[in-house]
């Protein structure tokens, strides 16, 4: 399973995600880009979740909804500050259950020997806007988000094998 | 002259500028919001500014260049995250000297007694480059534009005033 190393440093307004997939960078960066592959994979295992809008480029925006089983909905958006590619993404992030309070996301995609660190790193407008992150259950969301990814990944692996075999 | 308030606590990721004007909140908000305006005052006194593109709305992109005597041009652009309002707004922001090093900036508006003090949040992606900013001479330039800010307040008033007299 994924080792996924979350850190969030006391008194400093931030949050620094890493970890490594047994996959290829256009795959990972496939799978944060493409809505039908994001709804997939992106947040704890007991969601499922909606994408109302998803416009990746520069300016563009996203809206997305997690539901969970008791009929509670979670929404979220926020906008892409320019044009992502395959060595990563910035955007911005608002739970619409807090408005007002926005971070910034910085996604990192490097690639070395067919494997891929995935780095995200948000910075929040406040110490005390990141630790009701982290006492949102964040932690536990983001490890279990990065396990589906990893699992997804491994389809898309498989699908794309069986792709290239055919055509042999 | 206005008192320019500049913190950037050691560590944290993080500056906060406070500062009060004399003049009502809207005048304020247009200043910041109307190109014509913006390009009067934002920046050190010794730079002149050309807006390239300013579309303050959610998803919005705006880019800009200041001039300085020697030739030299500095250009930076972002996006806004969600809709501009009296109360203030949320933009990204890039140098493009320094690609890849992105920081949020959050806008506070507040009115109290015909008094408005606007507060500028800005997080980086990490202390280093906040501090590279610092380095940079962010202060001057902060400092000066303030007060740029303000005569160009007064002017604003003084019209407006000018202006409400001629319809009684």
């Amino acid at each position: 399973m994924a080792d996924v190393q979350i850190s969030a440093p006391p008194g400093v307004p931030q949050i620094v995600t890493t970890v490594e997939f047994d996959a290829p960078r256009y795959l990972v960066f496939r799978a944060f880009m493409e809505p039908d592959l994001l709804s997939q994979w992106l947040g704890p295992r007991r969601v499922t979740m909606t994408i109302e809008e998803y416009d990746p480029r520069d300016g563009g925006r996203y809206r997305y909804t997690h539901h969970d089983p008791d009929g509670n909905t979670y929404s979220f958006h926020g906008v892409f500050h320019g044009e992502p590619s395959l060595e990563g993404a910035v955007q911005t992030f608002e739970y619409e259950g807090a408005p007002g309070h926005v971070s910034m996301d910085t996604l990192t995609l490097e690639e070395q020997g067919g494997r891929t660190t995935v780095r995200t790193n948000s910075v929040f407008q406040a110490v005390e806007d990141r630790d009701a992150m982290v006492q949102a259950g964040m932690e536990k969301g983001v490890t279990e988000g990065m396990q589906r990814l990893e699992e997804l990944l491994e389809k898309l692996k498989a699908k794309s094998e069986g792709g290239a075999s055919r055509t042999t």
